[in-house]
């Protein structure tokens, strides 16, 4: 067993947002220091000795991005010797998920700049970073075929068919709209509101939905399978 | 950004192993040194500067326990300030699957002592192992429910009951056994052999099996869903 130990911790976040104009996209920064100065990395960076793992993504995104998150989950830890060209820094990273609102607040960084990237046409990243992203984009993949935290990427009502479209972007592949609009609506855990959709294109206004939290905890304490 | 950093970085790991007499089983080792000293605890320990975070596993794995293990995958990352009473570590752990001889060789240890305990008959545990083993113990439950890692557990051939049993073992419920049978048979990754079974209680022995890895890679790479 070593008795001694040059190891870092840093964390790192692939933070994905969505909206039909720009995609699933993933927030990124640009990085003002070596290694890798000026290129684009995930926010993130060492944790502090008194804080938590979580506390640590939460303050780094604040400082780096100015975004505040509430859906946040652990991914992996990356360690391999080397991925840091200074000294052994062993990544703990996190994935976590914004409204789109969150498009319009990352003005506020102390990285050398922070912008959101879709995440089929991301820039040429630092480090391990693309593995962390690819890592990050199966784990949503798969997830969002059985829990529902896609509302996590929706404003608090949307037209059904931004539900449709989020899907497919985040799966990127196409989806069975009938079969995925029937199980979804079998589920029990979205209201149709009164509203209509506002800025519509072609073909009538559909109503708005929202996503009912307090149904969908009862649904899952009760054991229902939420499998799409 | 926090500029020093006064945290080590440990590997601890999970390592399951089944038998119909012992149960679904945890290998532990008793703590020579403080804190917890004679309690019991999860085989880990620093990470080596050089090594990668899977190598430190081994490595831990053979100094403390004796055992090598053939399947290994990430479970999670815990981090929490003041889990270990000493100074902060954050220990990335892991969790692994033996074959059923692994209950004969564990004598040689560097620790106070290395045993198998069944699941459900935990000793007093140091740190937080409790809840390392409680989420390792879910993550096996979910994963062996599509894709077939049981017979990482099991020896080469077994009769059908065995991998039955197995099952019952890790999901801490009774199964359907005809169904069951019928979706493991379907899957088409098992061959029945000619071989019948020896240690036979009540009834006519039945014919071992055998998990076929060749064909259950082909079928993976056909996009067979291997769901139970």
């Amino acid at each position: 067993m070593p008795v001694s130990q040059n190891i870092k911790v840093a964390v790192d976040a692939v933070v994905f947002g969505y909206t039909s104009k720009e995609g699933l996209s993933v927030l990124l920064i640009k990085r003002d220091i070596e290694p890798f100065k000026d290129m684009w990395a995930l926010p993130g960076g060492l944790v502090g000795d008194e804080e938590s793992l979580e506390d640590a993504v939460h303050r780094e995104l604040k400082e780096e991005t100015g975004i505040s998150i509430t859906y946040l989950e652990q991914l992996y830890s990356f360690g391999k010797p080397g991925r840091d060209p200074r000294n052994r820094v062993i990544s703990i990273t996190y994935y976590g998920l914004v409204k789109p609102d969150a498009f319009e607040v990352c003005a506020d960084t102390d990285a050398g700049d922070a912008a959101w990237f879709n995440i089929k046409n991301l820039p040429l990243l630092a480090f391990d970073h693309p593995e962390i992203i690819e890592t990050a984009w199966k784990r949503l993949q798969s997830k969002i075929l059985y829990e529902p935290i896609g509302f996590e990427l929706l404003d608090e009502k949307f037209p059904f068919s931004e539900l449709e479209k989020l899907y497919v972007a985040v799966l990127d592949r196409p989806i069975d709209r009938r079969n995925f609009k029937k199980k979804i609506t079998q589920f029990g855990f979205l209201d149709e509101t009164d509203e209509k959709q506002t800025l519509g294109g072609a073909g009538r206004p559909g109503n708005l939905y929202r996503f009912n939290v307090k149904k969908y905890f009862r649904l899952k304490k009760a054991g229902i399978n939420f499998e799409i």
